[in-house]
């Protein structure tokens, strides 16, 4: 028996309860996004200023995935959202089973948009189906305009990019129009915003997106 | 048969080689250490710095791991030192088979320092030893002061914390005795330099040490 049986029949049994995942939110009408990017992109302060956009416009609850620690729910229950915390112990990706515990302490008759913040990982969360609508890539200025090229699998698995730290882009080597192409080369359906959580700049357009998705579905 | 028990074979037989690749680099006095982090850390650029201060003064050869492309190798190979691309072709981390590989395309006999970039991922390269005498664990200011908590492997495992980008700090929310703390809260014996590779700020002290090193093995 090799190690590719192995880890199809892993990623087999993962698809199975990802679809069970995908029915549910299908049947309540949650728009259920999956945060996927590299450590210390942003992607908890992004979740943080869209909280406090769509407060009283859209019923949202969140599930945080880290390797270790609580922090990032306890950063977003202050918020007064639902948040469940999963703590990896370890693993480098959220898997569907995770979330289907997560999701079963959250009653998703009250809510309308999930989102599912992925352990900080631009490798390995590409390749687990958790039953999303949709994955949404966040990359950050600082970590440079090759990073789409380098890492394809989560461009190319993704259908939202969000460019965050905007406001970093005079101090950083990056070309944000290199950034877009190399993105757009990996991923021509891309849908890209840019966002700083420090100045507010994008966190409109992105957030009444979102709502929009959300009262949709 | 379980999936953590084929994990443990492919972990054993990563020791086995790593071992190896240990004693080749004792036999043949290189100093070879494998520099770890985020994506968009800065890892190639600090090389760059690195590669420039110790032109001269130590023979450096560099194996590049990325998942795609030849970019890295491609901004190594201008400074004129031996460089090997590992493309990994989707896999999250290097492992000591791929290194063994591409040292054996590298003359030792001609090298003191051996640098070895790992995939840009803070958890899974954590678990694999190299073969090196050292993990270097590089963060940059701008992925925030909770990643040693939040990714607690990739600290405890390193002997040695490069905290780059110091010159954004000013316009980043990172609190660097925080980060600091953090990191030796995880591993007590961690050896901490603060570097920018835009200002230069601090090359000196990390490459004179890395010399030191290279010289004493």
């Amino acid at each position: 028996m090799s190690v590719i049986t192995i880890e199809r029949k892993v990623l087999e049994k993962n698809d199975e309860i990802a679809s069970k995942n995908r029915g549910l939110f299908q049947e309540k009408g949650v728009f259920a996004v999956n945060l996927v990017s590299s450590p210390g992109s942003g992607k908890t302060s992004l979740l943080e200023r869209t909280l406090e956009f769509l407060k009283g416009k859209a019923r949202i609850a969140v599930v945080e995935g880290d390797v270790q620690t609580d922090l990032d729910s306890r950063r977003i229950e202050k918020y007064g959202v639902p948040v469940v915390q999963i703590v990896t112990n370890g693993s480098c990706h959220l898997e569907a089973k995770l979330v289907q515990d997560a999701i079963g302490r959250i009653d998703l008759n009250d809510v309308d948009i999930l989102m599912i913040e992925n352990v900080g990982n631009l490798v390995c969360p590409s390749g687990y189906d958790l039953g999303e609508a949709m994955k949404i890539v966040i990359v950050s200025t600082t970590e440079g305009d090759d990073k789409p090229l380098k890492y394809p699998a989560m461009f190319r698995n993704s259908s939202v990019l969000i460019i965050n730290k905007i406001d970093l882009l005079p101090y950083v080597n990056c070309n944000l129009e290199d950034l877009k192409n190399n993105a757009l080369q990996i991923n021509p359906k891309l849908r890209i915003f840019e966002t700083s959580c420090t100045t507010g700049l994008g966190i409109r357009d992105w957030s009444e997106w979102l709502l929009n998705k959300g009262s949709n579905s």
